[in-house]
């Protein structure tokens, strides 16, 4: 790709955000603030956000999921047979309360349900595993932390549904690992935290957080077992010695909650066992925030020049900036991208510090200089930005160097 | 894929639908219906949309385009300077106009401006064409047709920005030109129609129109060149001859608007030309309805058994049905996704009458039955669903076999 044909724009100068995600990426091209809690996602961060939901994707297919897509718009009737609508904590953060029959919803229990009753009538049909991709909507009073809390976030929801109490607890336990395995692949080590059910209904549900500094969340971890609790469930800790746990902020990138027959009994979802007697649908509900994660590995992997997002979830893999007239570097995108790899040519007609300086704020994994005196010998300057080690490499081993470089890095 | 792991289900009878896709694309398991004009999407739907998507992006990615993601939220000031939120077409279609200071946009030019006002100040910096496929929402009054005309709905627009008139109107032309390509990608005749600028402050606009019988528009159409006259403005038709247009039924698939300067001047976008002058810029405004067209071809290809969507949209390319012990059919199956082919093996424990009756309502283009009568040769059973063709191939062949009728029907 040549980045003639790629709309992206630095921002020179920039005021002061309410996060480092948002200044960065807002920075870098990625975003452009619309509102208060409200982004629109650039060129850059598309490419991020679509490697993002295929790492989760893939992972979701490998648990026996099956992709839907689920309409935003819920019949406000069905809120109020689940006993949600006269939720205050829901009310409050939903869309279209007043003069019309539908609401935005932020969570997808009730549409779902009644969609599986429509297919499951014997135990034969279950179990049913569900997941989309979807832009949900929150009256978020505190819309902060650029992409970590919106009014408007892109997530992944899935629902399962079980036979019984037994087999749905083997897969949530399944899920949890695929959980653990998508946060790795994504290049982010996450805790699994005991917390509260909270507005889901559930009796006890499971975070996924990330270590970070400017965290919202408080949790009490044990590093050895990567395991902890919300504090907000501190008065349930007596069981453990809490003297032993570290008390440290965090970003919730994941939940996943146990709703056990809540919605098969208000939707009345049954199905016929072996025996011939109608059972109850037990159900769990799995959340990763899509956007909120392109937000903390933002948060998490910059330095003082920009972002240094890990090479799986990057825009582009290489960025390629000719010093000279222009003709090496073309000839080594076009090999570059011949080979499958991921490349931006930067030829804009721009001096050579606002491509160097672009190329550390953006964070290509690796930078390819071509100049008057790496082209003497017949050579290229490579610098990887997560380290920062600088190689010349002979022109005639770009691509296998390269090539060799990212497949090393994959964690994909 | 197998069946088993992939989560669809036929309905046997079904209440009577407003329209034909609607019938056909919940009877097939694809959609379920939400609320009146508000569908979810299902496993097979999920899968249609994504090949369809992906044949609108490969045209756009052609034409220039950078894929972007827009919030649907979008804040009401912007509408307001626009001077769109006093005109009462808009205010009609629009959601949250009351307590909030926000509004779910159906369209985008708003935000689009802003955003590239950020970008651009020299004419260096133009032109810039930016893409997104989105959920819209409209309050739609007339929610009906299924997929044809919903409250909720998938979309791809696209905006240009020109610096003149002159590079406005060659772009213009070559938008036209990748959605007939596009249509044609997709199986679907369009007709290029001319119609007014409607609620998009447009100045004109042409429709891309797909002849249906059961489409809500009426064209007067010239089939020698696929051109023609969208009804509403027929007193602007007095310079043609009316008596040699044909006036028929048609579905409107997509729309380019000229937008001229509008929105430039509305929101101050001026760019510095080649002799230092403030210009304002030109703009265009480009959709597809996504959603729609999943419709349209639901509509327009069906037969009495169910749906016979072209290769390149159907959700698999082949199903598999084994009548006998199951081990031959795994056997095709495994051989078939070696070699790449999108193939679903039916190992569901039902009827073979079930099976049979669900692979032609589904509508996958190829269906391979292995039975005992067939077995006795070493032979499969392959019908066209298209053609209701049927020959029995070699088994040692079927993949060729299958390889080339795919590569022959695709027009991808």
């Amino acid at each position: 790709m040549k980045l003639s044909q790629f709309y992206t724009k630095t921002r020179r100068s920039m005021a002061a955000q309410d996060s480092i995600n948002a200044y960065l990426l807002e920075k870098a091209g990625f975003i452009s603030q619309v509102a208060a809690g409200v982004y629109a996602y650039l060129p850059m961060a598309v490419r991020s956000m679509q490697k993002i939901e295929q790492i989760v994707r893939e992972e979701m297919n490998e648990l026996g999921g099956s992709e839907v897509v689920f309409s935003a718009l819920q019949p406000k009737k069905t809120w109020e047979q689940s006993g949600r609508w006269e939720d205050k904590n829901f009310r409050q953060i939903v869309y279209l309360d007043t003069d019309v029959d539908m609401t935005f919803g932020a969570t997808h229990e009730e549409p779902m349900t009644i969609a599986v009753k429509q297919g499951v009538q014997s135990y034969r049909d279950l179990p049913v595993i569900l997941y989309q991709f979807q832009t949900k909507f929150r009256k978020e009073l505190r819309a902060k932390s650029g992409l970590l809390r919106g009014r408007e976030f892109r997530m992944k929801d899935l629902y399962s549904f079980h036979s019984d109490e037994k087999s749905h607890q083997q897969f949530y336990e399944e899920a949890a690992e695929a959980y653990l395995t998508t946060f790795e692949r994504l290049g982010l080590e996450a805790y699994r935290v005991k917390a509260s059910g909270g507005i889901f209904g559930a009796e006890h549900s499971d975070e996924f957080q990330v270590l970070c500094e400017t965290g919202e969340d408080e949790i009490l971890v044990d590093h050895q077992t990567k395991t902890g609790f919300n504090t907000e469930i501190e008065n349930q800790l007596k069981v453990v010695d809490v003297k032993k746990l570290d008390r440290v902020k965090a970003i919730e990138v994941g939940n996943i909650f146990h709703l056990g027959t809540k919605y098969a009994e208000a939707f009345d979802l049954k199905y016929l066992d072996a025996s011939g007697t109608r059972q109850s649908v037990w159900m769990g509900s799995y959340g990763i925030g899509i956007s909120r994660l392109l937000g903390t590995l933002a948060e998490l992997f910059n330095d003082e020049n920009g972002l240094k997002l890990p090479r799986q979830v990057a825009p582009f893999a290489v960025v390629i900036i000719d010093l000279t007239n222009g003709k090496t570097g073309r000839k080594v995108h076009d090999l570059l991208e011949k080979a499958g790899i991921e490349v931006l040519l930067d030829d804009r007609d721009e001096p050579p510090g606002t491509k160097l300086v672009d190329a550390d704020l953006i964070g290509y994994p690796i930078r390819l200089v071509h100049s008057a005196k790496t082209a003497q010998d017949g050579k290229i300057e490579l610098k990887e930005r997560a380290s920062g080690k600088m190689t010349l490499v002979n022109l005639e081993d770009v691509v296998k160097h390269v090539s060799r470089l990212l497949s090393l890095k994959a964690k994909v």
